[in-house]
């Protein structure tokens, strides 16, 4: 009888190799954003996987490279979703709300969450510099859309860095509090939060809603209410 | 000749132990801010007054102690601000935006700022539980005074949970980006991230500067341009 390979081919393996490493990154951002970094050990996520520890040492080298990793996959998240909105195109505020409204979603999702939750800061220094390399342009996107919404007249006047800061915090803190378990769907969340950042806290003389396109500016499509 | 003792009496004794427990706090939430919490040695911080490491396991058990009692302090400092705003009364917003701004200053000072760049997460449990009570109790005060505010008609109807964490994200992450030696001063940071969380990002038809009420609300005593 002809021997037929026990093994599958190379593309299928290679396949699968990038499954089981995916699998490992997103186990250990759970845990990471359970039960912190430093409380989680590389021996616990193995255990989550049914392995142990040596399976994880053929992917990463420690359980820094994996938070590495973690983090610049939450980053890279953001950074192509708003190249995806900037090449759809639209004024400053479109974008703007647009890019808003997938930073606030991505930061309820496990390697957004891992980004703010957790963060550069256990990293070395080199690692540190790559990841907030990676940060300071998803901010010159945010301050960029904010100074072409103020330039094309649909925005206040301000200081657009600051704006930006404000903006990133307020939608970054979702990430902090938010419970997948609570009341409150990821998607309640955005509209609620980015409805303050726009519209302000104060009320207004003249409602917002009373004017269709800004109003479809930021509830836009994913609206489910 | 009389012998004089060589010792302080006992209330200058523990004035000065006092004194250097405070030092070893603040110097290592500087340490902790600037490098980050695990890239921070007792080693570095007691080399930065002088000391060797043995002198402070004098005040603290370890590292662990000293970020407890870190972020702590900056807790302590928000509620307390909170705490005197609330005795000098006033309207909801007044007081809402009184608290807005403290927090927003004290997130730049050595201990604010520690309670955000490294929180509680490297801390164990049973600390980590104790810090959350904290912050659990600013939330609230914020909650309610938006909710007052809502009430007394002068913010927006909104979820006065969403908008408080909004809020406290907002300012949160100015800890985040401040840097002593840029160009904002950290008045000029709270002025206008408060101006965006209050007034919001969108032009408004009937421009609030023109409302003196809400304009001394929020930019208040502090104000300095």
């Amino acid at each position: 009888m002809k021997q037929i390979s026990p093994w599958k081919p190379l593309h299928e393996r290679e396949k699968e190799r990038r499954a089981k490493r995916d699998a490992v990154l997103r186990m250990a951002a759970q845990s990471f954003n359970e039960k912190g970094f430093h409380a989680t050990s590389l021996d616990d996520v193995a255990a989550r996987l049914n392995v142990t520890k040596p399976t994880l040492y053929y992917y990463f080298k420690n359980k820094e490279e994996i938070l590495f990793e973690c983090v610049r996959i939450g980053l890279q998240m953001i950074d192509e979703a708003a190249e995806n909105v900037a090449r759809r195109g639209g004024t400053g505020v479109e974008q703007l709300f647009a890019v808003m409204r997938k930073y606030a979603e991505i930061v309820t999702m496990d390697f957004g969450m891992c980004l703010i939750r957790v963060g550069e800061d256990p990293l070395q220094p080199a690692a540190r510099r790559k990841l907030r390399q990676l940060k300071a342009r998803i901010d010159r996107r945010f301050r960029s859309l904010i100074e072409q919404g103020i330039a094309e007249g649909d925005l206040a006047p301000c200081d657009a860095k600051i704006a930006a800061f404000t903006v990133a915090g307020a939608l970054s803190w979702i990430a902090r509090w938010y419970r997948p378990d609570g009341p409150l769907s990821p998607n309640d969340i955005a509209e609620q939060c980015i409805s303050v950042l726009v519209e302000g806290l104060v009320r207004r003389a003249e409602p917002l809603s009373g004017r269709p396109r800004s109003t479809a500016m930021y509830e836009g499509p994913s609206r489910t209410k």
